[in-house]
């Protein structure tokens, strides 16, 4: 039978539900790899390793969330289908995913989504609409819309269902690596850092969970701080999929403060190094999130000197115009 | 027992040693993800296929051959150690092998390679050594001072160990995708389409097997329209992995004449479109030689409507100069 949690939900009842997760979504989603960095190891004395979702389906481990999501609807919710909003890694998902699913649905995206992106998502049959030229105003919209037509609306951090689908990422890692000590992680929305820290907090409370988020968009940083979420004015940044506002009574926020031991703010120009960093040593595509995470750790590695870190990195998804911007 | 095969092998044999290949190297590569590309499928009507062999470790697909041969070498080999020169794709998988067992060793290249090649190379704790500033020259010289100090010269392609590794990428296509038409691969001295083409052919004959090289760097595929390996001037490509002459009495000259059912060239233009997707709808690194096999895919499309076609990316490393050419 499947429950749905409230935001009150234990450490316990979420490892329950992130372990129902990942035999669900399990035949849907890649196990990454976990990547043995030999040159950042080298470069700082840790021992460093990367977990790859830059090489999950779609390019980000936002499928994992969206399958969990979708694989717990019920008939009803089934039927009357669903709703969301994103011109980014998350609308992808859901599209990938209900591109395998017979489940009524729309897309919404701003007007001025890039044109790559929009045809990314067209290739996987979902119907799209466009509205207005802002994003959040566009999710305001779809989340009104959703609620008028009774359908369901898939939030892309603010659903625990996503995040129980996010926190898979975790049980890989306790299966790939002994004796983990910390683990860096973008946090935009918090979906990512609230599901991986739970589970692995839930099996090792001594693993360090470090937030990682760029100085120009630091929203749950700062509102981890402040004790409640800030709406704050950010700036434009490479992480583009971390970036902006989170929604107030977001559940992610009581559960970063749970999980998060540390919050770490890298500059764009750190954030830009660490992007060519992975290209030339790893010859992976990473996204400004990954770059993020991985900026965190170089920043501090330090503190972590003969310690096993791991570095999320959460997608792989950069604009072509970004990149030509980096390496020129 | 471990027997070394002549290159009068017969198929069946290639076959049995690809089959001890892939037993002997399985801890230590990755079975690379065949990704379904919905978007190439979408485009051309046929049912595409993507062999992720840039997402092998280090890069390429190299390090199956150079770990095969590595395993295979007995008691008296493996003290008396190694000799290779590259400064490539098979350097970086022999030092990548060699920083896993105690084997005696010596990488040579030439003193003009990229500092961030010697550097990637260096980080495994394999000696290197700088001759010449030519790789023909250089390789030369490292297979004679391997003859002079009786160690194992590593091959790239000139091997049947070698080879014997390559084309376990073949035993994992056959487990990943059933009834495939048609498999797109480069080819520079011919090493990987020979065993995944000895491979494939010995289960299913009727899979085409298609060589794709580039115009500026034609060799195996005008040698074997002369009947004989050609010495000829080849231009710079893009495709840096594949460019260059073949070793006169190459085993892989009569393996392709055996194995490849067709070879298509194409220009430097048509190989920088193809990385460009990739990067655009896959969001992945890849390199010139990959670039190859997908642009002879699309150039030929139409004649493989509704086949299931695989495509091989064989490797990720391509320098970020070349990138930022490509972008400008």
């Amino acid at each position: 039978m499947i429950t749905t949690r409230t935001a009150g939900s234990s450490m316990m009842d979420l490892k329950t539900d992130i372990l129902a997760a990942d035999n669900c979504i399990r035949p849907f989603i890649r196990e990454t790899p976990l990547e043995y960095s030999i040159v950042l190891s080298h470069m700082t004395g840790c021992e460093v390793y990367l977990k790859c979702e830059n090489l999950q389906h779609t390019g980000s481990f936002k499928v994992r969330g969206a399958f969990n999501k979708l694989l717990l609807l019920n008939d009803e919710q089934r039927s009357r289908g669903i709703v969301t909003a994103s011109s980014g890694n998350h609308g992808l998902a859901v599209a990938f995913g209900l591109n395998q699913f017979h489940i009524p649905s729309i897309i919404f995206m701003p007007e001025n989504a890039s044109s790559t992106k929009v045809e990314n998502i067209r290739h996987y049959g979902v119907p799209i609409e466009f509205y207005e030229k802002d994003m959040m105003l566009t999710e305001a919209y779809a989340r009104d819309y959703a609620k008028r037509h009774k359908m369901v609306y898939i939030s892309p951090y603010n659903d625990l269902q996503v995040i129980s689908g996010q926190g898979t990422i975790g049980i890989e890692l306790m299966r790939q690596l002994d004796a983990i000590d910390t683990v860096f992680a973008c946090v935009g929305g918090g979906g990512l850092i609230s599901g991986v820290g739970a589970y692995l907090k839930s099996i090792s409370p001594q693993i360090k969970i470090i937030g990682c988020l760029p100085e120009n968009s630091p929203v749950m940083a700062e509102s981890i701080k402040a004790g409640h979420i800030l709406e704050m004015e950010t700036r434009p940044t490479l992480s583009d999929a971390t970036a902006g506002g989170i929604e107030p009574n977001a559940i992610t926020f009581n559960l970063c403060q749970q999980y998060v031991d540390e919050f770490n703010l890298v500059t764009e120009d750190e954030i830009e190094a660490a992007i060519i960093h992975i290209m030339q040593c790893h010859h992976f595509l990473i996204e400004g999130a990954s770059g993020v995470a991985l900026a965190a750790f170089i920043k501090n590695a330090e503190r972590y000197r003969n310690k096993k870190v791991v570095v999320v990195l959460s997608g792989a998804n950069i604009s072509l115009e970004t990149l030509k911007m980096i390496l020129n």
